[in-house]
């Protein structure tokens, strides 16, 4: 029990900003889990130093390797073990002798196995870090932290970008995958954390972490099974508080349950339960990682508010009904504009075809981002309104460049746009949220595709989040505002639209 | 009422394969949708006769263009009108004289305005349709059919590849989405119709054709309001009883509900009613396009029946947990295997980290296409199998092409992959779903996304059919279970796998 209340001694600064690794199990062969963890850390930039250890010696892309930790010259602060499950009791205890604040254990094949054997080390693992040193993992793909260029396997492609998001996971798959995909989205992490079987340090320790770390805004946990449900829902409620905290519950159906018995045996699966304590806490149940990640996304770049009058602004006769029928699902409105408002916006607009009602069709994909920019700061001026979604229709600019004989990301204004929305926020004091809707993606369309990363871009880089659809934009802002709908907070943390 | 039971004067052929259409109101400048649908038809192909008509004359293109329609020297199977709504009621009354089967109005200006004019014109095409002409539209983007050549505005870039697939669809914008959503998935298309206000031709007598098309084994529907709801449910019920009928209704809420007024003011659109109705006729409702497109993927390429039970195969800790989850949301099993079956699958796999049961594991992302048919043929061999999930992790070969300094197109199995699977959809005669999950899309990563669309080509070329996302895969099969798990069909259309 104690083992998951926090504990004071943990150096998590040395854990998350490491100044010296030692990388256990690299060969000089450069093949294995070791070996691409330190071509990942160099690839990534990590500045510090990197020991590398092996019985058989020798060098990797001429680095030492050490004969043993040992051996090692100096002390470092944390240790990477990278060596078949039976060898890393011997392997921990070294580095816990040596002085490391942790290690994070990438090899398998302990709990998760089921077996007497694989049980048996990772009751090892258990026991000689409770003598004084912090374990991550094992069966894990280790920490990813970009300030200090930290990484996880085989993560040497991630952001060096800082942000407000951290993520703690059973899955190394998911810790990954979600740090992909939020490079992808222009998200920015403070910390990610593959903790795997969780043998030390795991859910409730870090979440408590992450509730104190300055630069995390935004958690996200995703939990297979918790070691002590009554610590994690404690830790959760003062924690949810102060912090969104959204949750990805695995093995909620009975089937899941059952695939997650393996792991741990500890807090039943019931979905009813999970739903319960979770709505308590306050703190944002999701059904999937990608549900999660646009989550994060809205909380990251939105001001600390609900939102629940829309200005929803995009071309296409079909845009009033989908929008109508997502806000009323998602418990939004979009209120119509009173009729000055509203010829205010169509004197704008190309006739017929516009609407300047609300939402505002803008009548074809071609309005220029001048005139969507005024048509924004007009919509503005309704005091209702507390949040702008703009639905982009880039991809029809392919049509534009086939007539012009120019490649499609030149003719599509979108770095114009990106200026203009930026402007637009800073004007109103209202946040815009950009649709970039392409159901052009296929090999005759990779040009497009292309466009439309870098049109992501321009808005990430200007703070304004753009998600790939309507209903899921608006099921991240409905996240958004079941957190601050909900409970008060001690302290709303009023983070700008960036 | 009349007008909306079959008409059995219509010639359909006539307007799905035209040999000679006339375009009233291409320009010379070629500016405007006249000019638009006249380049689009020679992009895509069209092979038949093409005659332009503008007040003006003069040439577009080195074609003639006539000062008026009676000027046209022959008579036209398909007339697109383009003209300003008031010039629209002459216009189609001359494409009548001039023995025209079908005119499409792509002109906006009509009911959808709310002003009496617009309604008064909107009658006036009426009542020139019921003297023997057929109108698809106005305020619509035309007709789409890859057999013909014929295409939807601004469809110049859609495909020729003609398939199953049939939409009809209230909205312009919906339509031409589904076409291009449909060609990057490597759906193919019967005929796809945008018919907008639907004047004349509209939901019950499109579907009441595409029931009776030996072209169309899968229609879909994007219906904001229907004219005739006894008609539509008739049919509806008719039509459902032969082929998949996938129905999205748009402004189910009660905002959405109010949005759609100003377009059909006829069938409301309660949710309930809907869904009951949806229900009784053996239809099948999705809640956006992804669904709805992904919905006819499944229905065109797996046999038609239900899929019960599982075989899920992937890489990574949280994908047994993931699968588990979603197949117990859409109602499917994925049966354990017996120790013996598992064995043998794991005699295949690396060894620690892989797990031969079902979900099987196979460890990491690099396992080769040889050994993943054997694991498949294996797994097919458990009797209560009858559908097979291959989660590809092709994402992670971005690591591999880095290492080995080549284009990550180049060492990714994909192609190898592909043909392997269609092997073993053949040996076992169990149908495979393909999972192309890339958390990787962002401006780094446009090499990645390159080789997964390259990817869903192969497998696509191959009749395999390929989602995103595994979830959103078991919601499509979902669809095809709802169906065929439903009432008794008249004929069961036994479609093979491709």
């Amino acid at each position: 029990m104690t083992k998951y209340a926090s504990e004071p001694d943990t150096d998590f600064e040395r854990i998350f900003n490491p100044e010296k690794i030692a990388v256990i199990g690299a060969s000089s062969k450069g093949t294995g889990f070791g070996s691409g963890m330190f071509f990942a850390l160099q690839d990534i930039g990590y500045q510090g130093e990197i020991f590398l250890v092996n019985p058989k010696g020798g060098t990797l892309a001429g680095h030492k390797i050490y004969e043993s930790i040992a051996q090692i010259p100096e002390t470092f602060d944390l240790a990477v073990i990278a060596v078949t499950a039976a060898a890393v009791p011997r392997a921990l205890e070294a580095c816990r002798k040596k002085g490391a604040a942790a290690a994070e254990i990438l090899s398998s094949g302990f709990k998760e196995l089921g077996t007497a054997e694989g049980l048996a080390l990772e009751e090892q693992i258990r026991e000689i870090a409770a003598q004084g040193i912090r374990v991550i993992g094992p069966n894990c793909f280790g920490i990813y932290c970009p300030q200090s260029g930290l990484t996880m396997l085989p993560g040497a492609d991630l952001s060096r970008t800082t942000g407000p998001v951290a993520v703690c996971s059973q899955s190394g798959g998911m810790a990954v995958d979600f740090a992909n995909t939020g490079k992808s989205m222009g998200l920015g992490f403070s910390k990610v954390v593959s903790f795997g079987n969780g043998a030390d340090l795991r859910e409730t320790e870090l979440l408590a972490f992450f509730g104190q770390d300055p630069q995390t805004r935004v958690i996200n946990m995703y939990i297979e099974g918790v070691a002590d449900g009554e610590a994690f829902f404690d830790t959760l409620k003062n924690v949810a508080r102060r912090k969104p905290v959204i949750v990805l519950k695995g093995g909620l159906s009975s089937a899941g349950s059952r695939a997650v018995l393996s792991h741990t045996a500890s807090m039943g699966g019931s979905r009813a339960i999970w739903r319960a304590i979770l709505k308590q806490a306050n703190a944002l149940q999701v059904s999937d990682m990608g549900e999660m990640v646009r989550a994060s996304l809205a909380f990251a770049r939105l001001p600390a508010r609900s939102y629940k009058n829309l200005c929803v602004l995009g071309g296409g006769g079909a845009l009033g009904v989908s929008a109508a029928d997502a806000a009323e699902k998602y418990h939004m409105q979009i209120p119509p504009f009173d009729s000055g408002l509203r010829e205010r916006i169509e004197k704008l607009l190309p006739r017929p075809g516009s609407s300047g009602g609300n939402p505002v069709d803008v009548a074809n994909p071609y309005v220029a981002p001048e005139v969507l920019e005024q048509v924004l700061c007009l919509a503005a001026k309704d005091a209702r309104i507390d949040l702008q979604v703009l639905i982009t229709l880039f991809h029809h600019y392919k049509n534009t460049a086939a007539m012009a004989g120019k490649p499609v990301r030149e003719v599509t204004p979108f770095a114009e746009l990106a200026r203009r929305v930026e402007n637009t926020v800073q004007k109103t004091g209202k946040p815009v949220v950009v649709i970039l809707n392409n159901p052009k993606r296929g090999t005759d369309h990779l040009d497009v595709v292309e466009m439309m990363e870098q049109a992501r871009r321009e808005f990430a880089d200007r703070g304004i989040p753009a998600f790939d659809d309507l209903a899921e934009a608006l099921e991240a802002i409905a996240h958004v505002n079941a957190y601050y709908g909900g409970k008060t907070h001690e302290s709303a943390n009023g983070c700008p639209n960036r």
